[in-house]
């Protein structure tokens, strides 16, 4: 209980507080959870960056608890019905967790969400080859490291409002994210928007926000 | 006739290209301003950047044409009727010009706009007194410069999708918009989203298309 | 005995020397803490940095020691009768380590001092529901990491001093503390002074060098 | 009229808004000032930053006005009696313009101010030599460009609380203040605090309070 | 006289001496031109990075010098006949002269010599249009600014080795070419090699040399 | 099968895909790689980075693999016919590792390829007594660490063109490779182009490409 | 008179103190300089960093001064008899007014100086053949821009103490002087040591002491 | 036998070169170390950068080689008689690596040396009161971590010439270093060199080549 939780957000913001994994005791987490879980009994509780200690501690303590290990989060209680939809767009294979923590976290916001994998830009027929799949979504989240290229490819192929997400992959002077994240911020698409390096948390959240808006 | 235009992007996107008018001469931005007016007869051409010299150009070549000397921007033909809301919040007196932008391009790109202004952190009431207007708006674009908090109080403040545009107003350590720039990214409001340093443009054409998608 | 110990430092400045733990080992923790005890007998000695080795060693060398684990520092010696108030102000569960170093450093420095914990920006009301105790100390810490906005907000709230400590909490483009560090240095609220990143050490012992003067 | 001014904040924090004049046009700073005169009766209207043409316009406005050229600064309405005593102290003379800015401001919030010019550290006797005036202060500023050494030095001889402002001063690798801004943070000496770069205002603000405090 | 001239570096190199107009006065521009030009009879002299000033004084001391006031360089002597092919592609308009200086580089060093321009990858049609021109070539340079993602998708659609150019076209978080270096340098495209900020002449050297080699 | 293989690659660039063992399991590697080479049986498949583990884990399942302890590599199938000459130079023993892997890739790309190591610039005449074989090379790679100056002064020697590859050999202001990066997109030798930090993989393609066009 | 001057330094380190022009007027030069002359009757006084103007005043009120317009100084008082020899080595023309700082310094200082110029590592023949003048010096200085590697080369072929001084000669990521300073200070040359970007005088002032102290 | 020793190098410069331990095997040590030996017979041999294992490795292969823990060096062959002198001067207990690595190689290069520790800046006296034994020094090599201020300091109370040496001690905005190696390069006092940071091996050796030089 050493935490002032912030109960009211869900009020404020139509969306509760989160647990944020990194720094916590397996037992911090699955506690706090608990307490998210009991004070919005109709939304499902939500954890992220967990390790695999802590994934484990969720699953033995709640046995219905959602794992996604790829995502390194955890959910209790029962998914909203989808409204709206967000793709969840990523350039190489190594991006795949960021990209998986921003599907989850969209799908339990509310959203409906489909992934599409490894269309980096260096194999451009891959992307070209799913266009229609862009253009049917209301929110796209677009991943990638090392130069950070597809958002502004993706951004010049559909109208669809763009999340742009920078990973860490990479080496020398991609610094750990700091390329692709400022590429996607000077990207020569027009309106293609960025979240922090590796955060896939906060582009899924926005995402759904979008896509729940744009169902009406 | 230098520039090869990309006349198809309204077809792609929805939306027409734009003049930027850095580095261009006033006859260049009056010649581009007048091809894209006519490559897209339902929609307004629109020029963004431009000196007093530029505007005065545009105005002596378009009588008609839509000037707005905050924005440093102006428009040719008539605005579209408004779709969905887009409110435009901004820190301080210093922020105006990019607020201005970003009023104006999403004007432009078919959304409703209202402007708050001078609502910086430091004194909170003034924001507090205009929350009824944040939650009825379908996309918020906050601009701010010097440590850039706006955005993470406006985000606990509301659930509305929360674009940030960090300001190159301040010294010394704010280094041109930077400070305020990595204090978005790393906002501990979840759902933030950032555009490059000033730049209401994209700001404002990324909430009109989530503006117009929630508008149905 | 291979440390010059400045045992001048408590005539000059009216605080003694401090351990500085990093990159000793036990032993030589101990040891220091036992000479500076020594040489300041109406003072506590303090040491600060220590890892749960080196606060098990001085445990078992001094019984009588004050030990605080999240604060990762050892007293040795009675605490001076409280003189002014400083209130130490956090906006994460995850600051409480760099909070509670500044703490303590201040009640063995010569000050009361009270902590608030968890009031991060994006749940405001947390905040304002302290607002009474923030105007009633002598001298404020304010510790936050990520975007660091905390210090802005309680600036404008009120005109007690308020000495700002960046944390390392947070990731990506928070680089480390980076972020908060500038956002504090560019605050818009006025008369905001920063220390070093995680430097709950220097904030505390300034903090009470305020309260003590201002009681007189 | 276009200014939100936040005339609450005296009230909340015992200081008022003060005109900021980088990006204001003569015609502005002279509205403004007249403006927080107006709302403040009882206490000076300040305006800082102001370039010669600002200078000139208030003194024509305001034939009483205080102008301070080495400042920058303007003031309106007579000079509260000084309570408490702050000292500033600047390592060369071409850090000045910032002592004078952080003297006026403190002066102008209320305390007593000194100032201690040309005692940066490569010439040690001129600072040693003013020790006792260091002493008897009840906080210091200390202003210092290239290496920023001087607060660290004036923070080991003495106990009163210092207030550290790293100036632009200094070329090549002083990269603008950078320098001066890490060393200060840096510092060896406990208890040190720190401005932004070239932030006179910020440091003299500050100040003020803690010696308005410690004169009871 | 005053410039050592490094008369050997044609020998040695294959390539003279180039002079490289910034911070010399036209007076200076024209001398060495001269010398250059009569150390090396059998090749053209070129002179770099001239103002309008130092252009007009080649041409009026060499009236039949190769002006080109676009890539701000100026050559004196008969171009040799050009062995194997460059293309110089530009991803917007801004960048031209960054292009136009590569492409009169690698034209006055042996090289035959075709430009693109304007076929940033925001409209991809544009450049898929010209992908057989590009198969076609011995050497590409590929110039861009913002994000710099053009050499990546150029480098996906080619084996023909590809020298990119970062320009310091952008603002804000373009941070001057940095954004674009930093992406290029990270490029997903294998094989691709990079030159500094806006160094056209390094890259048309380079490319000429491939070209020349390729021709046998 | 988990990755989305670019097999058209080879027919768009004239190489196939690589694996980056990078973050992948030892059985991941063996299967990628086994697909690789299943769909390109006329050339060998490659994979870079591998931990030793990754490489036992290829020899176990690939007999016939070539591997390369000092470059991570491994290849499967039989190596292609050397066109064209290559040569990797080196400044220390340290930097062997990725010069080991530019040599492997470029002969695994089809060139021939010689190594000259430790010809570091504080030791000249190591290089000068190599000059006639760096002339006789149709592209040289050039790595080096710390200051990484050795590739302006092969520069300085030849016209071969020069690809040069920083290393994160060197400690402090070394930075982990960016003085070198630095200095050699700075290079005061005309013509010389950069790879990534420690990115031997793209120069030696690189190098491979140019020297076997330049075999004809 | 507003400048507090150090004049027992020549009594502590040997060398009086020294105008540092920039950001005075030439009326402050003129008047410091004559403080100075008067100050240290056996020794001229000197002013670096003029101006034009500042320059043309000190000609204006001391007729036998010397002047250097290059090195942008002034010294007043007959020149010491040289003692030892310091060799000042710059890597290209644009170099120069470096260099000549630092000889002008270090001959004012006492020592007998000789430069050589335009000797960049690009061209090494220009440096080998003054090798026997490298090695007759009591300390050289060695002057460069961009990638700055002519003090690792100097470093390999003579043990005389070299000070490096970076200029700010170059553009894109040679940053202001950065990528030379950072290659300087990561020299493969032991015993290589580094002076500020563009500081002559610090570097003439240093080797001057150790030619002074070499010639007993 | 992989590395190419530069055995010329002792003719060249007078210092033989020396074996830098990080990433190479105890075994390559000892045997780098004893080939050095061989090629120097009048010269003791240096490794430096040893860990605790490579120390032992050279301890067992050569019964009498001087091992120095705290410097992390080992040297083979009888110690020079010293010429001239260096004092090596640290600011705190945790430079005392860095300084006996200066102290180490400096004695092995011929010179003789004592060392000053714990003399940090905020806390004067200590370093006032060995101000004779700074001035009777040859050369001075000054070790700092934190804001690196001690060099000023020393430098403006002797003209013995000054190497400055940071150290990674520290933390927050020390950020590894960099702030004390930007502040000793912005040293207020003339005439300080600076080396890498943690590199007491370069500084060592300069230093004795100073004294060497010195004692005639
Ligand atoms: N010299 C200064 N440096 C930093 N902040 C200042 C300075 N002068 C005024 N300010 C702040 O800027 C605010 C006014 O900003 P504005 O509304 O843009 O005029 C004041 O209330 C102060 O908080
Ligand atoms: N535009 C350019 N960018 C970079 N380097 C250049 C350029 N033009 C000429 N150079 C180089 O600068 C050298 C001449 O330098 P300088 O002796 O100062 O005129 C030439 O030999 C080229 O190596
Ligand atoms: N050592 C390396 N350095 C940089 N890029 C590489 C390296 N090895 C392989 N690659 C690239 O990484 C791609 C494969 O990425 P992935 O799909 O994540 O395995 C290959 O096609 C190459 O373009
Ligand atoms: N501690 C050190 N710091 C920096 N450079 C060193 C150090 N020790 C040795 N060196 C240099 O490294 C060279 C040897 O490098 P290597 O051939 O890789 O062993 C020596 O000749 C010295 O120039
Ligand atoms: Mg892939
Ligand atoms: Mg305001
Ligand atoms: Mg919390
Ligand atoms: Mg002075
Ligand atoms: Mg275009
Ligand atoms: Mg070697
Ligand atoms: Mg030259
Ligand atoms: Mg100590």
């Amino acid at each position: 209980g050493y935490a002032r939780l912030d109960t009211h957000r869900a009020l404020r913001t139509g969306d509760p507080e989160v647990v944020y994994g990194e720094g916590k005791s397996p037992a911090q987490v699955v506690e706090i959870l608990g307490r998210l879980r009991a004070a919005h009994p109709d939304r499902p509780a939500l954890a992220t960056r967990l390790d695999a200690e802590a994934l484990a501690a969720v699953a033995a303590a709640h046995p219905g608890a959602l794992l996604d290990a790829q995502a390194r989060c955890a959910a209790l209680g029962d998914l909203p019905a989808p409204r709206g939809s967000v793709v969840v767009v990523a350039a190489g294979t190594t991006d795949a967790p960021v990209a998986a923590e921003a599907a989850l976290v969209a799908r339990v916001s509310g959203a409906g969400v489909r992934r599409v994998d490894d269309v980096g830009v260096a194999g451009l027929h891959r992307l070209l080859a799913v266009r229609d799949e862009l253009d049917a979504a209301d929110c796209l989240v677009v991943v990638a490291g090392m130069e950070g290229a597809l958002p502004s490819v993706v951004g010049g192929l559909t109208g669809v409002p763009v999340v742009a997400v920078p990973t860490s992959v990479g080496y020398g002077a991609a610094f750990g994210g700091l390329a692709a994240l400022l590429g996607m911020l000077s990207s020569c698409a027009p309106g293609v928007v960025v979240c922090n390096i590796d955060n896939g948390f906060g582009a899924g959240l926005f995402a759904a926000r979008v896509a729940r808006r744009a169902a009406g």
